[in-house]
């Protein structure tokens, strides 16, 4: 049986093209003991992807050149030789993008979502949304009554660190690129919205944090970043999770804005980047966290899903352009 | 009795002048029940002094233009009328910048110092050494065989912060002005010191710094800084003292340089900006600790003097251009 794959065909330079991303047909694989085979059923595209497209040492390796992509999938079991899995279970794990992965039953981890759809495992159940719970609850650490900013606010991490500080009792203003995704955090319980394509930044962000900004969940760099650092509180907390401003620099360019450093002194603030493996150890006690606010109706979330294989690489160069509202996958294939 | 006393008479637009600063005959004051009167001995300079020069909301309330600066004093008691101290008793306190201060004998403290010249009590036992003591030992918290990198390296705080790396085993590496710092640093036991001004920075960090940085002092902000970012390894910890090359920025002046955000992510690591006043009920603490490196002749200081009260324009001045070794003072008077 043949099966389409993703590869890495060139690094991109700058944004990521079509170019950047090879199919190609090849075998699926029947699985030997302790092996499954696995029927992708929603492929997950992030943001941080985009740095392990590059040819330079970071948290993560680099993909191949010529090599399948890969990242977080849920999947069936259509195949098991594996005593802890059988056929039906639905399971996710880090997975190469083709339509069968075939791997150790131990690389895969089954599902058991309480009701909550499949999907939510790449998304709020998910590496997005431990994300946002660690960087809010961890580092950010809001406060009732603290003033709480998030860029990229209505993207899969920015939707839940926002609903994460609400549950805290904190006010939380997102910063988004569009209407449409104004109205939906807005929807989703944040107390103002912004647009940074329409409004004066300088303006609103005087306006919407009259008592200057307690913690700031920083998404996206660049010059947003640079406007919220005259706000930020004595004491306040950064907790960066990314930059995605900056992650399709052409080579030699060079992330140029306002220095941090006067602003972190006056303030005494403490920025820290933040990875989620970091706090794997607590991974448990966030899932359950999660899982609880979902059920008590305090933490809500969107997918945008683009179906089928051929829709991938569209779904990740749409990441960098803004337009996923919440979690961005890409439905591979029926259950 | 006539003396001298010092007035703002301009705020500064970008680096200070001596029209700064003016020079103004004034009344010794006589006190009365409760208070001292005080002789200056010491006066501190200091470059965070330049911040309330503006008239901008920081952490310490600005200088207002036509009153007197004021700041860190060593004085002796010329007068008392209070049961807690004696003609005599020499103390330390933030005072005016006059010849003589009458102040609630509250105001200051009798200095203890062990041996040590009373003027430390501005420098390694005073404000200077416990902003370096916190900085490195409460965020920096440098391990054995870890490289640590500290900007402004010679000056008051920097030259604590080297050796009390040192002192926790770690490898420390001193960036500095000139050719007598570079020396000077070595002489304290840094086991490298760059001269920023001769030294190719890009090229000298990859040599002093193979395995990377854990630990940056932030003690100049600026393009030094910049160059320090790629260097940062995973969990890296940068105490953000000061910005010295930001201070003295005109009017409308932005500080631009390399954006931060896509290391602190890369490398998880974590910024913060810090006050030694943060840390107040850690004070005697500190002090015990920083009196017995002395003792035991782990923790070494210089001081660079300039006699008489006509010369603390220029001292305060030098800061910035880099004049100093260790912590600069003025001698106003003899005991």
């Amino acid at each position: 049986m043949k099966q389409q794959q993703i590869l890495l065909k060139e690094r991109p330079n700058g944004m990521p093209t079509r170019s950047t991303f090879q199919y190609e047909e090849t075998d699926v694989v029947q699985p030997t003991e302790g092996e499954v085979q696995l029927k992708t059923l929603y492929l997950s595209v992030d943001p941080y992807m985009r740095g392990r497209m590059n040819d330079a040492k970071s948290y993560t390796a680099p993909f191949q050149v010529g090599e399948p992509l890969n990242g977080g999938i849920v999947a069936v079991v259509t195949k098991s030789h594996s005593n802890g899995l059988q056929e039906g279970d639905v399971v996710t794990g880090m997975l190469e993008w083709k339509e069968y992965n075939t791997v150790d039953a131990d690389a895969v981890r089954k599902l058991d979502l309480h009701g909550v759809s499949s999907s939510a495992a790449l998304g709020v159940l998910g590496m997005p949304g431990l994300t946002a719970y660690f960087g809010m609850y961890k580092i950010g650490e809001p406060k009732e009554g603290e003033t709480v900013v998030i860029s990229g606010a209505a993207g899969a991490v920015g939707s839940v660190a926002g609903q994460l500080a609400k549950i805290k009792g904190a006010r939380v203003i997102g910063i988004v690129g569009s209407k449409e995704k104004a109205d939906y955090i807005k929807s989703l319980g944040f107390d103002e919205a912004i647009n940074y394509k329409t409004d004066n930044l300088k303006e609103v962000l005087k306006e919407h944090c009259p008592d200057g900004i307690d913690v700031y969940f920083e998404n996206v760099g660049g010059e947003i970043s640079d406007h919220i650092l005259p706000h930020l509180n004595t004491f306040a907390r950064v907790p960066v999770c990314g930059s995605i401003s900056s992650y399709n620099l052409e080579k030699g360019e060079r992330d140029i804005g306002v220095r941090v450093q006067g602003f972190l002194v006056k303030a005494r603030v403490k920025m820290q980047g933040f990875l989620v493996r970091d706090f794997e150890d607590q991974f448990q006690e966030a899932y359950k966290a999660l899982a609880s606010y979902i059920e008590a109706g305090e933490l809500q979330y969107e997918e945008t899903i683009h179906e089928g294989i051929e829709r991938v690489p569209e779904a990740f160069i749409g990441l960098f352009k803004g337009e996923n509202i919440g979690k961005q996958l890409v439905k591979v294939s029926e259950k």
